[in-house]
């Protein structure tokens, strides 16, 4: 059995009841960290919470050399772990399907993902996000600024009056995590100016919430990664109470109520 | 302090271990199951694994006369527990402001979620979701069928190449749970007929996720609720694999592999 426990937001805390048990009832208990990370907690705080010896692995041992996590999972149980929740954003479903492939039982169980916390933490109606983009560090997409097809999500959730979750690029291999200042300075330098919110340190007791104008959060600091920036389409009355009085956004900024 | 903790999908273990503890450490434990429930548990199962002296609220309980929720959190540690994620739809919003208002301090633990299930399990792509939308039951939005508003966005998402999750009513007075064969028949019936994909049984050990066209969803069983649906915008190679393998997609519904 290969079960796939996803670690959720913040640290050794944020996984479930379920996962716990899945991960201490483990022969073999696999990780990999490329993809997200806990910045709440360490490799060594997870495995001593669960007892458990946390084989982790990077890319290259996960999508290119699959065979000692399946083996594993032929043989006995194995778990798979990462942050959030181990299958968003199709991540590990070809390692799913090779398992698949070998008659190797596999399950999910479910983590908390920075989607649910960006309307969750902000107050803004889930159903009235639509598509959602990730904002790539400058140079990594072969050209400076924000890509066209960044602009091109942004302008077309907010033609049709929905919010916008922009999640900020991590690059692991040099432990870069974007700054919600940093995505505010880009997407205002594209043209994108106006309302914003800027969530920090999701899952953990004292999250980071800040509203206001992309210009303004490109001078702020919202304390440590993980960070993520939500462009909010109109406000109805309850989301502008919230983004006022949960994350500070001026008056002048919000609908009249 | 007043403690908001998701329960998350199923049962009592798809609470994360941080809201197992908030539980454990409350003067005072507040639930509802008004706007979902737990399907994979009752509330003696929830209170004894918790050995707590858990208080189920109705909606009127909540949101007409939150007084007793307020005083136990201005007095002391309460928590008030939900299915899923305690803000997700921004649910319990009011409740939190009416806490801020008093100077009572407040704390959001997320909870896994039916919005990260439905890409998560049936391996489409989280950021290719567009707006999400909730099919009521017949009758309680004024007419038959399917409200026009559900049709739009799933028409927008369609037109835009977009993923929509449709969110199925549920009525827990008459513990009512829209099922994923009804919801098929009834958007078949309102002209959307094409692939859809049913998950029952999110955050269980053994979720139901099938794929089919619309017209033969309306004919199967997917077992005991929860049940959602997602109308997906053409698949990516790894997408169409997904379905395939996972959710049993018929060859001629996917694009050539």
């Amino acid at each position: 059995m290969l079960t796939f426990v996803g670690l959720g937001l913040y640290d050794e805390r944020s996984v479930t009841v379920r996962g716990a048990a899945a991960i201490a009832a483990a022969d073999r208990c696999f990780a990999e960290f490329y993809t997200s990370r806990l910045v709440g907690t360490d490799v060594e705080t997870l495995a001593a919470t669960h007892d458990v010896d946390l084989e982790v692995r990077d890319r290259a041992g996960v999508e290119e050399d699959p065979e000692p996590i399946l083996s594993a999972a032929a043989d006995g149980e194995a778990v798979f772990c990462t942050a959030g929740d181990p299958m968003i954003s199709t991540t590990h479903v070809d390692l799913r399907l090779r398992a698949i492939d070998r008659d190797i039982d596999t399950r999910v169980i479910h983590g908390t993902t920075a989607q649910t916390a960006a309307s969750s933490l902000t107050g803004l109606q889930n159903y009235r996000f639509g598509k959602a983009t990730t904002l790539p560090f400058e140079g990594t997409h072969g050209t400076s600024g924000v890509p066209e097809s960044v602009v091109e999500t942004v302008t077309g959730n907010r033609e049709r009056d929905l919010h916008t979750l922009v999640y900020l690029d991590i690059d692991p291999r040099r432990d870069a995590y974007m700054r919600g200042a940093d995505a505010a300075a880009l997407l205002r330098d594209a043209g994108l100016d106006g309302l914003g919110v800027v969530v920090g340190q999701a899952g953990s007791d004292e999250p980071t919430v800040r509203a206001d104008r992309l210009a303004s959060l490109a001078d702020e600091d919202f304390g440590p990664p993980l960070h993520l920036l939500v462009l909010p389409g109109s406000l109805h009355a309850l989301e502008a109470d919230a983004l006022a009085r949960l994350a500070g956004a001026p008056a002048d900024l919000l609908p009249e109520r």
